[in-house]
């Protein structure tokens, strides 16, 4: 029997979804289940193995023509197929949720976290098709990293490498991050970020902006890129100061690594060029002299609502 | 014939040293020929080429049994065998060595830079037998960096992934560095770092210190560790700000590869306790909650005056 598909799992902290994919990256058929119901992680897996099931039924060829599963969750090792001390999720500990899964279902189970999955999707089947070296940078509520080396994703000694969103960008002074140091990337440059920079600004200055119309604690990311389209200076600022942040530390990454291209992924790339321009400037700013204008940035090619499944998805072309 | 040995050839401005080299990292015998005495890169080949014959003859096998000549040369470059603007050699431009030098002696070269060359080493012969994931800093006059992943050193797209002296570690009104750049870990991290900083406390306070007894300019990073050693305070907060600040740079870089070890290397070593403490103190402040106190800090286990050979020469056993 010809095992043509593989199946994505993205959990979430809220939601898990789920998709048959075939070869070219197409999400066949799709569901989603609650993730932060189930205290019991057992109870969840259960759930997840019914919807397995179900999807699987729906495609030619049934659950014989599915290779494999890969998920992509929070803190999700690679090596141990665990989830470990995830702090959006309901389960504590050390998870083996490979191993739960795979003994549910009868199909073997790869698992690693969301922005290493998403680095397997882009190389797969998105902006990195072919490319042996790259940087995938995922900018939503946080800043993850997935680090291809030599067309394979970098996991490093213990499982947990690419977090490059936990670099310090700012020594002195800077901003309180989610995991409890300060000057973090992913304090800057990520949605939360922005809105952080956008609420500085409105509290510590007069200038004019349209931003002074939203209530100031609901103020998103969003907002500000909807401000900067319609010409809003403050938010263009506010666009230019978390690109050039973001830019510089990439200048820093590719020093590591060398990569052929950067990937951004995620909510803040619908800005656009307002980020990526400033972007571009200041990682040029800041290589040294033989990269400048050889390291290119690109925006994710992924449909963002398939593309979380896509990455996990990816993972199991490898089984 | 059995290729039992290898050759190793280190480029420095200077002078280039050259050994045959056992599988057990024994260098059973040597020599040293200029560099820097001639501007055409021809001339230079053919000395080497002789160097290298007279060594071979002078072990078990002759030429015969060598399998191959491994060379670490600044702005090295392992794919292509070749030296690039190189800012302290007088061969201009690209020059092809790796391939003048085979042409030369009829036998396979692989060629890439110091650090990376050292790297090798270390995971041939030194400390870093036996691990996959490690990363090599040298702190000689400037600091280089050879990164390993999953037993193979990262060069990256274009072959000059690794240059971790140059990511930025000031910001703002960072010291100049070689490169033209400012606040490069280089600038403060390297042998002349050291002494940059040991003159900036001597211009810009009246704290007594030994230091004072020598003349300003000539101060070396090695005239601060003997005072430090005598329990000079100025000289052992030196050496507390340089490590402090290659510690939290560490924290980055296992932010990026989560390697097993880091591996430092080159003069500064020589302090010892003196380095290694706050950089190992600085590190682990600056680390993820869940690496803390998990990633070894090592010195280098080869002896100085042969390590650079060894680790050229490791480039060889690949062939």
């Amino acid at each position: 029997m010809d095992k043509k598909y593989v199946i994505g799992v993205d959990i979430g902290g809220q939601t898990s979804k789920i998709g048959v994919v075939d070869a070219r990256g197409n999400v066949l058929t799709q569901s989603v289940i609650r993730t932060d119901t189930h205290d019991d992680v057992k109870l969840y897996v259960k759930d997840l193995g019914a919807a397995i099931r179900l999807l699987a039924s729906q495609v030619d060829g049934g659950i014989e023509a599915i290779r494999g599963v890969g998920i992509g969750a929070p803190n999700g090792n690679y090596y141990r197929g665990t989830i470990e001390f995830a702090p959006n999720l309901k389960w504590k500990g050390i998870v083996p949720l490979a191993e739960l899964v795979s003994k549910e279902i009868g199909l073997p189970v790869k698992l690693t976290n969301d922005a290493n999955a998403a680095a397997v999707g882009e190389m797969t089947y998105g902006a990195a098709r072919g490319m042996k070296h790259f940087i995938m940078i995922t900018l939503g509520t946080g800043v993850g990293s997935g680090i291809v080396v030599g067309g394979y994703v970098l996991y490093g000694h213990d499982g947990f490498a690419g977090e490059l969103g936990h670099t310090i960008q700012v020594r002195n002074n800077g901003r309180l991050c989610g995991c409890g140091r300060t000057g973090c990337l992913e304090a800057y440059a990520s949605a939360v970020g922005v809105a952080r920079t956008a609420r500085e600004i409105l509290e510590t200055t007069d200038r004019p902006t349209i931003l002074r119309d939203i209530p100031r604690d609901s103020i998103t990311s969003k907002d500000v890129a909807e401000a900067a389209a319609k010409g809003d200076q403050v938010s263009i600022d506010i666009f230019n100061f978390t690109g050039r942040m973001l830019g510089a530390a990439l200048a820093d990454f590719v020093a590591f690594s060398s990569p052929e291209a950067i990937i951004l992924f995620g909510g803040l790339t619908k800005a656009g060029d307002l980020l990526k321009k400033p972007v571009v400037e200041a990682m040029n700013e800041n290589l040294l002299a033989f990269w400048k204008g050889k390291i290119k940035v690109e925006f994710s090619e992924l449909n963002e609502s398939d593309a979380a499944i896509l990455g996990a998805s990816a993972l199991a072309w490898e089984l």
